[in-house]
């Protein structure tokens, strides 16, 4: 085993986060909640609240363990010789391909999404013959997806025809190297995306991007460049709203008073004088525990090697059975109030039912200390400068409605497939594209064969795939019940971008549409102070949640098309039973409580609306575990079966990233490869 | 306080469910699964899976018991006085009416489901000036809805004129007297529905239906009735299939031999030998325990009233965090393969992360030891029968989209309101109907104003209705975060009612269509045996889930419309990504791997489809509360704000049924004509 000399960079950065925002490694239950909850609550805690750290040294399942610790070698992508997996698909994707094959399969790869077009273009250029079936009829892509003008449709989407979108994928974190360099291989050009808003003038956020930098586990280091760039980032202004039980205050402000706006809540004394951010950091403090370790200047190094892999299957076997609302009330003792505050603020109101492990892992790639980057024209640019690897390949407009492999064990009921045809599906083209209701066209049934497949679609849909022979019990148990949440975008077309405006801008451009209008509005309910802020968003309780201003002007243009509402679960749900066109004015009217009625003399009339629960080919916006699906059901989901091989975000440990999609793809393409 | 002299009907019926399948009042942990857990599974018991009984005894929070007993006395429907409360509902609804009021009032109903029709109809005839707005443009009864010809539409759902098929209810168990004795007051028919298929000429399902009775839990009857009725219920057959990993059996079969088929799950050894029905009887054993007590002879009794009251708190207090999940494994301590056993089959694999307590009350509803009945031209017919009450007061194409209400508190900010006019809304028209996208017709804006409102929308609806002056605090938490499922169905129609076919019927029908198309059949692969069953359905793990067949011939038609799936939370998500026309084939497909190739023959090719999350103004099949939710917003959810109160089953706890409609009905016009 290696001895163990670098920290892996996405590590480092998670653990950054916590430390910038004061999170101390205190001991369980002190230092948060519970010392409050003995003064104002009732003189007893709840019975379910009174967990020790009951199981950080012992491990009572041998089954379990074992499970957790392959799970934590997926999860920190450990190969079975102890090499950092992460360098090999670097290596693979972006330096040397495959390895040019002596043995060319016949390949079918089932999805045009990020995943299948990444292995198909890997495969065929390691000499395979490769085919790729998109059920979509015009666009490739899957939830890497823009509103906009391009090869997948010439509607314009918005009434100035500068202005896309994102409906899916909108930010590659600074962490994600396959993706950022990926972007760069295929010289996409990449810019800030401000989670946070900024200072306009500071920095130099037009300057080069640095390179992409990987410190492996092993202590090597990949990068594909040198120098640091001269991309600097700009300050952050934290200008932007937060509105909750009828408080308002901008980011900053609460910041430094978050007493108000916490008390609005009802949180605990204890917890009054602390951001949400900083709560939820101190609260995690042990479960960082678990893999580092916290020195006296309170930064955290991560464990050795050995220790670091069991500290992270520790974590595993002790939190997949909780949910987030179980792990908030139950291990961090919240009051409902603090549960209320930390749940709004920091979006887990709507996932508390849902795995406290998918929330964890994922706050290492959202989180306000971490450099996002976006894609000009649009991320849908990055899944269109593949194509072009495997335009010849793919072909548009077949869903996959059954599918049949060889299995030598049930070799007597194969009726399509043979030792020599393995694989066998049934395809059908459909009327309409990605929105339009459409059915099955007469006749346009389409058969194919091939010796392996690699199947990308969301296992929401392979639901409605008829596969034969019965994959293992494990596999389909996945299949069934794997959780796909919602999450819904509502987007809105403004044609001045109010929200950069100064006060004084406000005035001379509304008077600009009609003179006095400025004071009309002024002299109305429902003002607002200007928000000022360029990039970032705002949060609220309101239907929208949170809301992200376009971190860049496009081109000329004067307008900007505005993130009304990103919501998530429950919150998304509220908003996936209206129909599209009823989702803009309840967009906007939420938008005016946050940032004033005056906006709407801005508003274009323009919309766009992505449900991805609502969308035929997507089925969800990404695997989501439910507590104990990590160990119940994770392992089987991306092992082969027969011919059949897995990818896609789902198989990975990075569910809803790209990075995690292209982290499977080369994976199965390596898998076929290798075979 | 009275003496505890009778037993409710609806409890009684809940525990003569478990006895008839055996349940036996075993210690926890003991008989179900842990003895097997010793020898077959890993030597130590997962750490999560070990909790004693621990609270049983304890009650450490006062403020959480408090709740708990206010929730007891909820659900028990315990009044202020001890008194029952579902007798002073029958009361009020089906003999006496409301005491006509002395000081009429102008009263707003928000929607025209059964709550709001109801309630709007008892204080109409206790002389309130009422008016109901419904924001369908050509329907009542919300999430009760027929598809059939009919007041609300003209157009033809089937081929056969004479089919129609429920949307939303359909079944109404014996144990709901308020739904039942208005359906008798409304003269309307009702006929049994079969839960499980029956065998044919037996009983005397024909005959006139029992009267209905309620015992109180203060001793006293409530009838609506004399003498047995002549209804008799046929014998049951228990023909139909349980199809999971391949397996296949009926459900007689499973009940006798139930090995094969829990083998096909892995399930533990100690289980192999019961149904899951048992054995999820066995595991509740110790949660009857709370509130019953189980005899020598095996028959429960429930505990004296203030025992049987507090039981019911400390259930509630002990259980709510709970998950059906987490109760399962931690609890329970089931293995996976026991765990997926019971989920699959007794329908609770995909309401796992939901909470414990909906599915353990629901237990006591669809059970296949009750009996339930339909309305013979579908459950449409109730509320069309209560509307004539009403009708002059029902505004359709009312879409409410702003609520302002007077708050002595907050009078300064008040625009529309004054101590006067204490209510005003906003309405719009929208184009369309239930499923029709549409927006608001312009210029349709209409206000209304009044004394009091009665609110019935779900809060999944209220979410997007703007309320001012702010709600309380706990009532807003509760308009964002209670949790509303998902359930889809998806119904097809047959021109011959195949599945009461024997094997001789198969062939004379199948060859009637064309000569030696029976053999033809037989001679493909993909043959299943008749399942010659009438009424009931089928389970399976495919993704139709479960299978309904109509309980009765329609007129002189050959036909039927069968439930081709009904399904619920994740396993409804991956229905309603589909779009409608999309479902078809592929519950039909799903059909055909239950009941063979051959059914395809009598296909009409017509079907209907209900997506209660892609409602429009349903938005969700029912309220079903995540762990913590009961306690934490719940008791939130009913109570009045200033001049506004709430009804519908949200607000009650029989959530997802009209009686738990009716009750919350009756209680809101008692508040408004009390108040």
């Amino acid at each position: 085993m290696p001895e163990r000399t670098g920290i892996p960079r996405s590590r480092r950065t998670f653990l950054a986060g916590a430390l910038a925002s004061g999170a101390a490694a205190t001991p369980l239950l002190s230092g948060t909640e519970n010392a409050a909850a003995a003064v104002a609550a009732p003189p007893h805690p709840r019975p379910s609240a009174a967990p020790q750290p009951w199981s950080r040294d012992e491990v009572r399942d041998d089954a379990r363990w074992q499970t957790c610790l392959g799970l934590a070698r997926q999860l920190l992508l450990v190969g079975t010789k102890n090499e950092d997996l992460k360098l090999t698909y670097l290596r693979t994707l972006i330096d040397d391909g495959l390895p040019r094959t002596t043995a060319p399969k016949r390949v079918l790869v089932i999805g045009a999404g990020i995943s299948g077009l990444v292995s198909a273009w890997l495969l065929k250029a390691a000499g395979h013959d490769v085919t790729v079936l998109e059920a979509n009829g015009s666009r490739i892509g899957g939830r890497i997806k823009t509103f906009r003008v391009g090869p997948e449709t010439s509607e314009q989407p918005f009434s100035d025809p500068a202005q896309y979108a994102e409906a899916g994928a909108m930010r590659i974190p600074s962490q994600h190297p396959l993706t950022l360099a990926l972007v760069d291989k295929l010289k996409l050009k990449r810019r800030p995306f401000y989670n946070v808003d900024v200072v306009p003038g500071t920095g130099n956020p037009n300057g080069t991007p640095p390179p992409v930098t990987y410190q492996a586990f092993t202590g090597e280091t990949w990068s594909n460049g040198s120098g640091p760039g001269e991309y600097k980032a700009p300050t952050q202004a934290s200008n932007t709203w937060i509105l909750a039980n009828g408080i308002r205050a901008r980011k900053s402000e609460y910041g430094d008073h978050p007493q108000a706006m916490n008390r609005g809540f009802g949180m605990a004394e204890a917890l009054l004088n602390k951001t949400t951010h900083a709560s939820m950091d101190a609260i995690l403090g042990p479960v960082y525990d678990y893999y580092s370790r916290r020195g006296k200047d309170g930064t955290r190094t991560l464990k050795p090697f050995d220790q670091w892999v069991e500290g992270w299957a520790k974590l595993l076997y002790d939190f997949d059975g909780f949910s987030m609302g179980r792990f908030l009330t139950e291990y961090a003792g919240l009051s409902d109030g603090s549960l209320e505050a930390i749940g709004t603020i920091e979006n887990l109101t709507s996932r508390l039912p849902l795995g406290f492990l998918h929330s964890f892992l994922d706050a290492s790639d959202i989180n306000p200390n971490v450099t996002y980057w976006e894609l000009e024209g649009g991320t849908a640019t990055l899944p269109y400068a593949v194509l072009p690897q495997v335009a010849a390949e793919v072909v548009m407009n077949r869903r996959v409605t059954e599918m049949e492999y060889y299995d030598p064990a049930h070799a007597g009921q194969a009726v399509h497939t043979d030792a020599k045809n393995r694989v066998w599906v049934r395809t059908v083209q459909e009327t309409g594209g990605d929105h339009v209701p459409g059915s099955e066209v007469p006749g346009s049934s389409q058969e194919y064969t091939a010796d392996v497949a690699i199947v990308t679609i969301p296992f929401s849909a392979l639901r409605h795939v008829k596969v034969s022979p019965l994959m293992s019990y494990k596999k389909r148990r996945s299949v069934i019940e794997l959780h796909y949440d919602a999450a819904t975008k509502v987007l809105l077309e403004f044609n001045r971008r109010w929200w950069e405006f100064t006060e004084e801008d406000w005035k001379r451009e509304l008077d600009a549409v009609q003179p006095g209008l400025y004071d009309k509005y002024q002299s109305q309910p429902g003002g607002v102070p200007a928000v000022h802020a360029t990039g970032g968003g705002s949060i609220t309780d309101v239907a929208n949640r949170f809301v992200y201003h376009p971190s860049h002007q496009i081109g000329d243009s004067k307008g900007g098309v505005v993130l009304a509402s990103y919501s998530w679960a429950d919150d998304a749900v509220r908003w996936d039973s209206l129909d599209d066109d009823e989702r803009y004015p309840y967009a906007l009217r939420g938008m005016q409580e946050l940032y004033g009625t005056r906006i709407e003399a801005f508003y274009t009339g323009r919309g766009k609306t992505q449900s991805w629960v609502r969308n035929r080919y997507a089925m969800g916006e990404a695997a989501v575990l439910t507590p104990n699906q990590l160990v119940q059901i994770h392992p089987a989901i991306c092992t082969p079966e027969g011919p059949l091989h897995f990818a896609g975000e789902h198989t990975s440990l990075k569910h809803a990233w790209i990075e995690g999609a292209l982290e499977s793809a080369v994976r199965a393409a390596l898998e076929v490869n290798g075979a």
